[in-house]
């Protein structure tokens, strides 16, 4: 049977009972209760402020040190945000060539998001899915920006502090953008998020993952450099105007919600994160232990038939590695409960071992 | 005094009590109650299609004849319809021109959203605030797309729909865009609103306006072209994901709402335009009469001293027609309760003798 090409949004939707999905990245655990609680009295209906609610800002600022409201905006999900802010580097008039730099594997949008941006995406391969600095070093050079994402997706691995700071020191001596994808930030399984730091850093964070408000799409960005964070605003006013007032006020209830909740949350993560490793490890198959987000990337044979197959055979989904630009590899999700990973890793076994 | 440059940006969020706003276009009266009622025992999280919520589509295909929900793009805001759309055609393989006819005054949006796309806005000047067909016929043999708005912000005009119809056919023997932003459809004093159709029209619309639902960010596009509707789908999925999933069902519930919600809504509109129209007219200021929308154009002498002065010295806010490609004019919404109108005209006509 010929194996026709299909991309991620093949799988979107698909959702029925029946159905094992190691796809998508989406929390299963619901939100905080209490984001839902504001809607039992909720009438309000205007346009909010483009830049994002004062009393969003406000809460997001007491948790990024050094930063002000005045440093955020937000957006329709880190999706948004990282569109725009290519966007408006992709605008500026800068000696430096329109080349970005991306880790491979990447996050499937990225180069997506480059090429849209009207600029062009540059690899450095990850070495045991960590930066290897010398090669970054290089290809750096020619490149306007980073684009980082540790924890990663879909590696679940987190670079170390030390290569965090040698990647600051290298891109502020250069004059280069990063820009930090930290959606996974609230998932690290070994430390502390370091948060990237520096004049021409932005962070980039969402609600989607650490509150499981995926649909919600309440994101933003953070960035010291004032010119970029208001050109952003300019482009939003014209582009898409305030992100969703409502969407806005259940993540700033999100943002009052007891640390206990992102740490039960990191608990059951974990159970999860043993789980799926051991059992794929148990099947023979070569993957890295994630140290973070909720990916395993293990090496299969055949990996675009093992994913048409596992899914039109045992309605298993997983993600093809070539997405990611990692051929040999698929992606799995452990967004979801215990007992459903077992079948999961059953069904798998099944298929490869037949 | 020396009066600085200022943009629309400067009026957002000044809405206190003492000030009266004919800025923003921003629907003073509430959304249908129902909007607000499915927010009671609301608990979905998770991401939504990409394409917009079944739902949502299929209730939209029930407007628009000859439409199917598949035709369709839930987007935030007419906003990111039109900047998705203009991606789009901006990226497509092409012997014409990446330039955009537009009408002038436009919407001031537009020629930004032209330049963020990679593309070059060329301009034909409205005649009493319609589309010179000749003038029209010539430059659009140069252009990509044409991006009308009728009725027109900040006109308040509509085009005749015999206009109407010869745009049809002009564009469709050029196999030239047509993008019809008809954010402002249901707000017509003089007749019904007359659907743009063709091969290559993209309809742009949104709750915002019909239904007081600026705040929440939902709009829409349509088009028979399936190429540009899948590339704009494809594009929302690395630019912004779906639309957030509680705007979408608070949608949904408008467009169940009765026809009387919306006849109702456009009786009032039609009061408060009889008087400012009147009012405007009996101070000896040149205008259009408003056919739609909620903006009347009249023309004043100075009118960057006269929009500045009005708010710093009598806290009445007002749009400066340079941002709508058309100087000599100020912009005026209606949208706010006939009382303080008639208190905004007041004061309006007081600076203007003084």
């Amino acid at each position: 049977m010929k194996i026709p090409d299909f991309s991620p949004s093949f799988f979107i939707g698909k959702n029925s009972k029946d159905i094992i999905s190691f796809g998508s990245g989406q929390p299963d655990l619901p939100p905080p209760k209490e984001v839902f609680q504001i809607l039992h009295d909720y009438t309000s209906f205007k346009y909010g402020l483009i830049q994002g609610q004062d009393n969003l800002r406000q809460a997001l600022s007491r948790e990024y040190p050094g930063s002000t409201p005045d440093s955020f905006v937000v957006t329709n999900g880190a999706s948004e945000a990282l569109d725009l802010t290519l966007r408006s580097i992709a605008r500026q008039k800068s000696s430096l060539p329109k080349k970005i730099l991306l880790p491979r594997p990447y996050y499937y949008s990225y180069p997506f998001l480059v090429e849209f941006s009207g600029m062009t995406p540059v690899y450095t391969d990850l070495v045991k899915g960590k930066v290897d600095i010398t090669d970054f070093e290089e290809k750096v050079k020619e490149c306007r920006a980073i684009l980082i994402n540790s924890p990663s997706n879909p590696t679940g691995r987190i670079e170390s502090i030390k290569t965090l700071k040698q990647i600051e020191k290298i891109t502020e001596d250069l004059g280069v953008y990063v820009i930090s994808d930290e959606v996974y930030k609230d998932l690290i399984y070994e430390r502390e998020n370091y948060l990237i730091h520096g004049p021409k850093v932005v962070t980039v964070n969402s609600f989607s993952k650490t509150f499981s408000m995926c649909g919600f799409r309440v994101g933003y960005l953070w960035s010291r450099d004032s010119d970029l964070v208001n050109d952003v605003i300019a482009m939003k006013t014209h582009c898409s105007m305030n992100t969703n007032i409502l969407g806005q006020e259940m993540a700033f209830e999100a943002t009052k919600v007891p640390k206990k909740f992102v740490s039960d949350q990191l608990e059951i993560w974990k159970e999860r994160r043993d789980l799926i490793y051991q059992g794929l490890c148990d099947m023979g198959l070569q993957l890295w232990k994630p140290e973070g987000a909720f990916y395993v990337f293990p090496k299969v044979k055949n990996p675009k038939k093992t994913v048409w197959e596992l899914y039109t055979k045992h309605k298993v989904i997983t993600y093809l590695g070539d997405w990611f630009g990692a051929p040999g590899h698929i992606r799995l999700s452990y967004a979801l409960d215990k007992e459903k990973i077992e079948q999961g890793l059953e069904l798998l076994h099944t298929y490869l071992k037949g």
